[in-house]
């Protein structure tokens, strides 16, 4: 039996690892012709996000089996340079301020500017992701294929008070859950794990990725900051989280036309009885009680695989994960 | 000795070949899960553009000794599909109202759309290019860090009446010649050509790619339209582009001012008098005489290859382009 002390170690080492990667992929593009795109790009991607992605891909690698975690480094830097192209430029049409705690790219360097080093990002992730075999350079293609499907369907429900948990599903999927798997798959396939295994990692990837970004959407209602973005935002964007569409399903009479203005009209002095709303619904504990679910299902996936270090730092990050508060 | 009829007709079928596979390409994908974005896309890829980028790396493959084209079709549609994911966000940023004679993206179905339908063109063009072997994919890569860093250098400079030719040349390099170079660089290695025929093709790609940028930007000063944009887009997008450059450089006194207040300031109405500086300045002559230079040199560097039909096509291309009125 591991310590909890000693994963919680290990799990460090890996955040480590990944960030001296990324430090050391940034510094050699700073001082090339690249320098003045890296510049801007620099900035946010050193800025300290959670690195939930290429832990996941880093683990799941050494959880396939993998032994030279040298040979999944590229995926899994691939993976959260494309995250980080994907924030910069949803930062510019949420017209969100903040962002890993410090301004917006497109607030402190202009709109250009951040849509080019969005672009910028993107290139460097395709070109690690791209050093891999077809199947894997394919998924993650259709990785960004499907995130862009994803935010298209949110933005068309933007405000649309009649929005289904199906609607939900599709805009977290394309969004989170299917980039997540991708990643724990495609690490699995570097690995050259047998098939049952690339499996259950992707799957577990699909259901972490669901409980991640259903724990997001319920900070951003209950937390004090949501990755470094303040509470609210999403309220403020007219962004329908699972949290509001269960309470206007649950909700009738007066209080659902109450819910539909204070959605509608929104300010902070409403934060209260927006609060007091959801929970009159039920709606905090129903969306905590899909977390544990797909959390279970994450955890059911692991438990499929041989018994390693790697799959008791993946249980942990899934705990963690869980029981965030930012 | 062909004829000039019969290697048009032969252009004409490369062109169709191009079409065709990139509205197959287009279609399949209108069929599946990413539909909703690729409705987005779909405008402006099959608003028929000139394909000059798809084209070249066809006929460089031919050139090179490729047999089977199908090997290259994949880079060939990759640089058309990144080429107008660039358009889609340049558009954005330079708040341009028409291309390729239709309404701009952002302006027909709004900013966030476009951003994502770039992005997703994006993931597309990568997808296809990240089929190849690493160093191609690395060049792509490349090709697209080099773009961005051609656009920060272009905005950077933007109503700058200091700028130089050597900043116009890093822009140009940047934006349109290293990624013609690299397309037909990656498809003399796809076509398995000897060191001394991927250097020519590549040569060739540079020296015309900045040929058919400089006319591009003669154009927007001498022509009715270009690409499918308004006569003087530039001039009112304050890019310093080289006539105006070189009129800066050549002119002095009252003239100099007279040019620095027409930019400046500039409005439809003062048209005929940047033109008459301009022509006064010797400035039309001056880039006449440059692109004719690049011209020549990206002949010198097909006349390096063995005489095929792809190669009377190469220099039957340049020529069209040299003399193109949009």
């Amino acid at each position: 039996m591991v310590s909890m002390a000693s994963i919680n170690t290990d799990l460090d080492s890996r955040r480590d690892a990944i960030e001296e990667a990324l430090e050391e992929f940034v510094q050699l593009r700073m001082a090339g012709s690249e320098a003045p795109a890296m510049k801007l790009a620099s900035d946010i991607l050193l800025a300290g996000g959670k690195r939930y992605r290429p832990i996941i891909a880093l683990l799941a690698f050494e959880a396939a089996g993998g032994d030279d975690t040298s040979k999944v480094m590229n995926l899994a830097l691939s993976a959260e340079i494309i995250h980080t192209a994907t924030l910069v430029h949803d930062d510019i049409y949420d017209q969100s301020k903040v962002r890993r705690g410090k301004p917006t790219l497109h607030t402190s360097i202009g709109l250009p500017q951040a849509i080019i080093a969005g672009d910028y990002l993107f290139a460097l992730g395709f070109g690690l992701g791209g050093r891999h075999d077809d199947r894997v350079v394919e998924r993650i293609a259709e990785a960004c294929g499907r995130i862009a499907n994803g935010e298209l369907k949110q933005l068309e429900h933007v405000g649309n008070l009649a929005t289904t948990p199906e609607d939900y599903y599709a805009i977290v999927d394309g969004k989170t859950a299917f980039p997540f798997a991708s990643g724990c798959w495609g690490a699995a396939v570097l690995a050259e794990a047998p098939e049952v295994t690339v499996t259950a990692l992707e799957l577990f990837g699909m259901e972490f990725g669901r409980a991640f970004q259903m724990v997001d959407d319920l900070l951003d209602l209950t937390g004090e900051t949501s990755m470094g973005k303040p509470r609210g935002t999403d309220v403020h964007d007219g962004k329908m989280t699972l949290p509001i569409i269960h309470a206007l399903t649950m909700l009738h009479g007066v209080e659902r036309e109450q819910l539909a203005d204070v959605l509608q009209n929104f300010s902070d002095d409403r934060w209260e009885e927006l609060t007091q709303l959801l929970e009159g619904a039920g709606s905090f504990d129903y969306v905590t009680q899909l977390i544990e679910n797909h959390t279970e299902r994450a955890m059911d996936a692991l438990e499929t695989l041989p018994s390693t270090e790697a799959r008791d730092m993946m249980f942990e990050l899934v705990r963690i994960s869980e029981s965030r508060r930012n």
